[in-house]
């Protein structure tokens, strides 16, 4: 299968590369850099020498690159998805877009939190969380590949939300991730000095992946969720643990609760139910697919706390985007995703 | 005026030594480890050259190490404090304890929760968060200094509760901890290859900060108080950040919770407000007595959220003894605690 | 092909289990572990959820394991392989040994660094450093994998040496290793709080990888080869750098240098050279089984400088290991072993 | 005493602030930033809330800098400090420069290396090595603060070449430095994604302070001394550590080596001697002016091991920098610079 990345040389990008490079069905055509346009990808990361040999061209060339493609990867910074959303469909082939701009149903909700007009407003997305849409990714033309937080929140509280288990004007999520979901764009706050031995909270209130949370949520409930979202940034490179409150509605069990998950999850690969009472780490899942979930039910305050793992990068980005091109070309799911998790 | 330390070889025995070395009132007399009894604190802690040339000497020696100081602090592990204090106390001499064994009015609480029983109910200790009970501190004879989850969320919530602004069944304390916390003791958790690039939650619902929390809450609201607390480990060495989640009551505005920091802290040296929209960074606070607080109005959910972030070793144990300390022995509050955080 | 391991619980145990996971003709039979017999793998590395579904054996079945094996792996502590050795050979099967017991020819020079008494003298081993000892690996049935720091050392130097471009008593190892090197055993040396922010050499020449690299030097050159080596413990988990020195000889060019490393190691996959003025980083080769290497001459001075760079767990041990069962076993010798390194 | 400093934001300005608020005869007048003049430090640095409240002015002040300042510290890239120095020197006040233009007695050497005209030959610069040039350091007007990986290797390396023990045309230093060596700037190499985990050499026969080592090693050899630096970047912030090898001259003893070190260094209070097989850490050194050094005799290879350990930003700039000022201002040389070592 031919296959193309727009923004080949960010992290996302970068991933994509190293995923599909044990992907035995992709061959990678076309990745471009409108910063490093020309240059061979080995002298932007190293760690491609003697597996990739190729060198970076530029959109301007799109037609080229959706012709001889089957599927494009777009790994772009939001609003910069549109225009080549329409080239590359316009050539009948398949998009699979890691950013925002095809995450929302109302593209108003888009335009507020993320202050840019949308304009492919009938583009008939689909939504990639992968396990939880994964009849409509099958059919999908354009998948919009869901945000890392956003992964990792909505794979922990949709059991707890399809089965009216709680509250759901009582969700709070806090989430803390790793560095590597800041990107490679140089800034004062992600210097190694300033970072390591650090820890903070940012955009409380205001972060982007909040609505996209909600959206899947009050798709599973019977009402609009409108949730707490606090993001944190925590020194290490990858990984994602969302830490989920809510008020566990009266009468529900423990064993609702386990029911639940178990139910809902108990045949998926890449979830890992570590049951109640279970801790997920964020460097079991390192370098893989896996998302791994476990719950508390504190009967003092009557709350359900779900704690979700993944890789940022992988489940939370480059990896899912994989996952949703395998189901969506009728390709075994796991195929090139069976990386075992780097612990060490 | 004399000090001695029984429990040196820790963290938070390091730490006091550390600080005692820049106070100018202070010298310090005995150390005691049972576990290197007899070695120089220099064999021990090599970073110590120069500055302490000291035997440590054994509990065994107690009577002489209460006769030969003012003051005695005591950092071992619960349970093993109250034999000591009375002993001490015994001699007329103030005893300031870094663990759990006295900070519960209700002994009971203590039981509970530390699994071991109260030797020692008639004590009248006092709690020693410095800022809220520092009258009482004054006259302290027995110090029962706070922990370290416990101080960075205290200092958070007590404004908002005791001025009445929040739900006191909706608090929710998301607590992030350096390693240090842990202390000295060796654990596969606390391996380095194990704990760099990790990210957990541990003790949901069952960590014994928990009762603390809420001891000190309840005194200042109108009504026993019940929280959520969850600790994190983070992969660094030092700090402590805590996200507290409170729902508002109806009409309370941004302005009233404005007021109530800065009417409550606004005269605190080691307090430091960084006012509504604050993002407090445990950096910031490193190797300081300082804890930093920002506050947060969603109007979306009608929730507060509050950030603390302090030094787990500092204003989290060593640093804010020597506080109550300089309290109890009518110093001025800041002697030997004006080191500058060291940002990088 | 049927594998078993012996010790599959340390990080090189875990590490074979990772790589062994993605080779294609590799089916794991048997694990053992003396401390945690009966436990599942997944109770010691719940990273392995989903992927391995093991239990723990112990040594006392190893009859049974070497019946069952087509090749057993040794990843125990120096001292423990040569009887393990003797009853797998006994069945007629092959063994690895990622220790030291069969590293030396001259079994004296073991007893005198590692001050053990060998006592399996005939055993005809094979050194595995596979670059340059293919041949001989291809007909081993028993294999003696190299040391991670001597894999570094012997692969940046061997070029010179072998060519004669140096003088043999001016050479200088300064080598510098991520803490994963120093296994999972509990240390004060190695926990978290006291490794992170670190840095210190240690074994100054004393270190068991010394005679190692001076044996495998000496074989390339025409006389006895002495070296300073110097082992360096780095803040961080995978990785060994190797900053090697020597004096050129008279009238030796830079030329002459390049032509040594090109024609020595251009045919090689897994060695990548940079060339002169190259710098390898050990994040280029994380968890991967390439080993970079880089050289400088410095006309002041009239010395070359030879840097080279692996993952101490993989190029450094497991990885190794498993390129020299596929070259045993006829099989290709990549196999398995194209996992691209995880850069972030 | 009243002090400026000209750049006060990069690191080693900060460190000077850091330094002083500790300083009890230091009261901190003006200082300047070109980036962020107007600016308030708290609002560069957080960290210095409740310590400094100061604005950030511009060198286009630096006559009212000079004029209200006793000594003014140039803490500015290198080829900035001559003009400046003219300046301050003109209305009569001492500078000591942090940067490299006044380290060369040969001005052409600086020239050389640094590619940048000298415009203030006559200077009359003391360099600023304490413990080895201290009765200069009294009557400096103008001061040449030394580089932290100059710092580092010269004291290690003095004791050996002063009394003629080693082979001068011998030495070989391989350092190793923590990231904040590298300054605030911004750069790919000190992102926290791709420093993280990594370690790698640079400049290899090329660094800044090879001549520097040089010059201040010659000085104390019966001749011209040429040697091997070789740098490297390690995962951590603060730290220098410098592992030097020299060949022993025939028949120097391990008893002459110590003897060595202990009667240059025994009575010095920053140098820490470990003694013969002693391993200094960084860690020992955190935040602290000292400079910890021991070292290793090799029988079997000839040469002597030194290594040395200090923290960049203190010894290796702004504290030696302080402890200048208290020497040239004849004040007690540890004033201000008595800090712990924070070794967690």
């Amino acid at each position: 299968m031919k296959i193309s990345i727009c923004g080949a040389t960010g992290y996302t990008g970068e991933e994509l590369l190293r995923i599909l490079a044990s992907h035995p069905q992709a061959e990678v055509v076309h990745i471009t850099s409108e910063n490093q346009t020309g240059a061979d990808i080995n002298s932007v990361y190293p760690h491609f020498g003697h597996i990739y040999h190729q060198t970076l061209t530029s959109m301007e060339q799109l037609d080229v690159v959706a012709k001889d493609s089957d599927v494009v990867f777009i790994a772009l910074p939001h609003g910069h998805a549109m225009d080549a959303v329409k080239t590359i469909t316009g050539h009948g082939k398949k998009v699979i877009d890691l950013g925002a701009d095809y995450r929302f149903a109302d593209t108003s909700v888009y335009e507020k939190w993320y202050k840019v007009p949308h304009t492919h407003k009938d583009a008939n997305a689909v939504y990639g969380l992968t396990e939880l849409f994964r009849e409509k990714v099958k059919h999908a033309k354009i998948l919009a590949n869901p945000g890392c937080y956003t992964t990792a929140s909505i794979l922990a509280l949709t059991p707890l939300v399809k089965n009216g288990l709680v509250a759901t004007d009582s969700i709070i999520v806090d989430a803390k991730s790793g560095i590597s979901g800041a990107g490679r764009g140089l800034n004062q706050t992600y210097h190694y000095a300033e970072a390591t031995e650090n820890l903070k909270a940012y955009n409380i209130g205001g972060h982007r992946h909040t609505p996209e949370i909600e959206q899947a949520l009050s798709e599973f409930a019977s009402n609009e969720v409108v949730i707490n979202f606090t993001p944190h940034l925590i020194p290490m490179v990858r990984g994602i643990l969302a830490t989920c409150y809510a008020n566990l509605k009266p009468g529900v069990s423990a064993e609702q609760v386990d029911d639940a998950f178990v139910s809902h999850y108990d045949s998926e690969y890449f979830i890992r139910l570590l049951g109640r009472g279970g801790y997920p780490a964020t460097k079991n899942t390192r370098g893989s697919n896996f998302c791994d979930i476990g719950w508390h039910v504190d009967k003092r305050t009557g709350r359900v706390i779900v704690v979700s793992a993944l890789d940022n990068l992988v489940k939370g980005a480059a990896g899912q985007a994989v996952q949703n091109m395998n189901v969506m070309f009728g390709m075994d799911e796991l195929t090139g995703l069976t990386q075992v998790p780097l612990y060490l």
